[in-house]
């Protein structure tokens, strides 16, 4: 897991009633290996240490997955039966040999799965620190693995 | 079974450290006490407030849940039926207490509802107003109260 | 049983009540006709065409649906099947005639599968273009049509 740094600088024109210094879009990559078809990988360091590198002291981070058979999600990252429970029961739920899926690489499922719990999350950041509570972590769900997986950030 | 707004407590607490009138970013924090298990407590109002006294004329609202076992969505804001449905067809699909779950809190069914729904909501504001559609209101959605639970609020 | 682009008529329309070229937000509306209940349109286009135009070179391009019973999501643009198995798979799931639901007007199924799906999606962009992977596609996922149905489109 790396993460490549690409400084953007945006210079917002002078609005009268408001006033922009410099809003500083910075934008990076976090690339995620997956090893299993189905995971929940924990990516909340690599997007701290980000947010921490960027110099930006409060904003919002957006964080986006380029891919339609994996997900972003917000959860618990302390029992790891958290995990294992929430993709065995969508196991379960969307079964990948579902008898009316046609689509021909027959990963319908992580597709649906995918839609379900979302391609981005956003969480707003302060002095450096995500704003998590303290039971949050933020996972790459992967539905369809092992695959090398990339995960947009955008600060603002 | 209805699972109504009047039983639950909104609370708007202006926090000095969390406000931050540069005009670039403004964050506040809404508390809300829920008083059941499953509840889908409507926190527009207070949503409204904070974007009309902000002084921010436009720009993007986006509202995060610092916990893993609630959610947030923006659903009808008429019949109450919308919201008793849903809470009563997620508990059917997720049931508390599936076989397989091994979470030692006995709450995988929260943690999995929290996903599906998911951690946060934007929503673009105008002229001081969130620029919701004339059915949608916002919702906290409680999965495992009663509780008092936290939503920040970034508004850039 | 496809439930195809074909059919469905998207339009932009340069509202210049909401167009602000200020710098500091560009805010403008997608108008999507659906044709039939359940239908997934595809609308990568007519947002990739406003970001183009809106003279904004990197950011992050937020759409927000209006309305209760459809939802947006990211997903696969290339094989069909891909939408109707997603479609399906959720009207088995989440049937309409459900035998628990309340509601008047008969489609609690489109309001949950609405906020399962999200009201939302988020996607950074950079020198006037998406920053979508190569397979993803924006569809607004219509779960109780035919309507005409707003999408807003806000770029930071």
């Amino acid at each position: 897991m790396h993460t490549d740094f690409c400084f953007s600088f945006v210079i917002i024109c002078v609005h009268p009633w408001l006033i922009f210094l410099c809003s500083e879009i910075l934008m990076n990559i976090i690339k995620v290996n997956s090893v299993q078809r189905e995971e929940m990988i924990d990516i909340t360091r690599e997007v701290e240490y980000v947010v921490g590198e960027s110099g930006e002291k409060e904003g919002v981070c957006v964080l986006f997955t380029q891919h339609t058979t994996c997900g972003l999600t917000i959860n618990e990252n302390a029992d790891p039966h958290v995990k294992s429970d929430m993709l065995g029961f969508l196991r379960k739920l969307i079964p990948q040999n579902y008898a009316d899926f046609k689509h021909f690489e027959h990963n319908s499922d992580s597709h649906i799965k995918s839609s379900l719990v979302g391609s981005s999350v956003t969480v707003p950041f302060k002095n450096g620190k995500l704003l998590l509570g303290r039971w949050q972590g933020i996972y790459l769900c992967e539905f369809d693995g092992a695959r090398e997986r990339k995960v947009l950030m955008a600060l603002r």
